[in-house]
């Protein structure tokens, strides 16, 4: 739930990462049902999948966020993944094909450090204790920095790093409602609240129609998480 | 000292944030001096003095690091600071006017962090375990993000956020040689390193000319330094 603020009329504010993925859509939708007002980030980082940029717009639109920021930074400069295309990125047969090759190319280095990072510079300037990131360490490709680990590691440097935090204004609270969730579970919660995932773009590497490619990573976890909620996935696939 | 290397013929190499100051400059002269091969990082995040770049620029050509990267990302899009544009720059008539106000407008929200977070990404593409940041808890402006404990909190995230620490390659250390030193002390250092300090720039205000106001506390600090240390400030400044 949203804390109490510190005037009575006031709606604390929440900093949502947002990729137009159906994880970050669902997180962001439990922020607004906590009672928070949404300022929704979305960071243009060179990911191949540039398609998750205009998804971002449809669901921020959709969630009505007080605000929708893309910020731009390209990780290509750096390189050492699939995501920024110097690697290719793998198809397995089956999501449970992947985790027992160790950590996919897909990595993105120090990614999720970069958003929660970007995501606590905008916190601070718009007055916000609460930041939202959707990642999930269940129906996921072991991810360092989708970890518990990894969300207390960044809420204690949060707190000594920021002067909102230093001057003892409050305390900052890195939300990750998803985190022990199964995708199914994910999805459940997320039809309760009513969200439309057809907005959503998953793929890692969809074909020029922006159509997902089924066998990704991302996919493949999208695909087990609707099959086990005996749900259809409303987006469009390339026939296999 | 650089950490020994797994095969004997090859340096260690360590990721230097290098914007061009007489900190980072010094900082960037200790990790060669300790053995290591330097990537240097500098980031163009809209700062109003954009001559730092410039200034980063020579600093990496006259240290010959093994590569200089320069990262665009546009902290404007965030505001909040006066280095970004949207406050003013505070001049004050002595460095020990500022840290009694508290910590001023020229702090930027989460900019350290957010320099660690990209330094991190680009250390774990290039196999570098060792990274160098210039930050000073002694003659400064009382940023939260230029503290031990902030070092300390960053060096544990780096080591649950990362492929290459959780997969057991090594660990990573976040190194700030200059933490504890007087602003007197690093120049002197830096002299002793056969440094030249013509070739940087502080100033968070500089003229069209680029030179330095002399007013605004990074200037402050540095002709404080210079003083102490004998010595006078190779770079021009603006007649006062």
């Amino acid at each position: 739930m949203a804390r109490q603020s510190t005037t009575s009329t006031t709606t604390a504010k929440a900093v949502v990462l947002l990729s137009g993925g159906l994880d970050s859509y669902t997180t962001a939708a439990i922020a607004r049902f906590d009672g928070f007002e949404c300022y929704a980030l979305t960071v243009s980082y060179g990911q191949r999948h540039a398609c998750e940029i205009a998804a971002a717009g449809r669901v921020a639109q959709s969630l009505k966020v007080a605000e929708h920021k893309i910020s731009e930074l390209d990780l290509r400069c750096f390189g050492g993944s699939a995501l920024t295309g110097d690697l290719s990125v793998p198809k397995a047969q089956s999501a449970c094909d992947s985790p027992a090759g160790g950590i996919p190319p897909t990595y993105v280095p120090a990614r999720n450090t970069i958003l929660l990072s970007l995501g606590l510079a905008w916190a601070e300037v718009v007055g916000a204790f609460d930041i939202f990131i959707g990642v999930n360490a269940v129906d996921y490709s072991g991810y360092p920095d989708c970890r518990a680990d990894f969300i207390t590691a960044f809420e204690r440097l949060a707190n000594v790093a920021t002067k909102a935090a230093i001057e003892g204004q409050d305390c900052f609270k890195i939300h990750a409602p998803l985190l022990f969730m199964t995708k199914c579970e994910i999805i459940r919660a997320g039809k309760q609240l009513g969200l439309d995932y057809s907005l959503t773009h998953s793929c890692y590497d969809p074909d020029e129609q922006g159509r997902a490619c089924g066998r990704c990573d991302s996919c493949l976890f999208r695909l087990k998480g609707f099959a086990e909620a005996n749900m259809e996935d409303p987006i469009k696939y390339v026939p296999q």
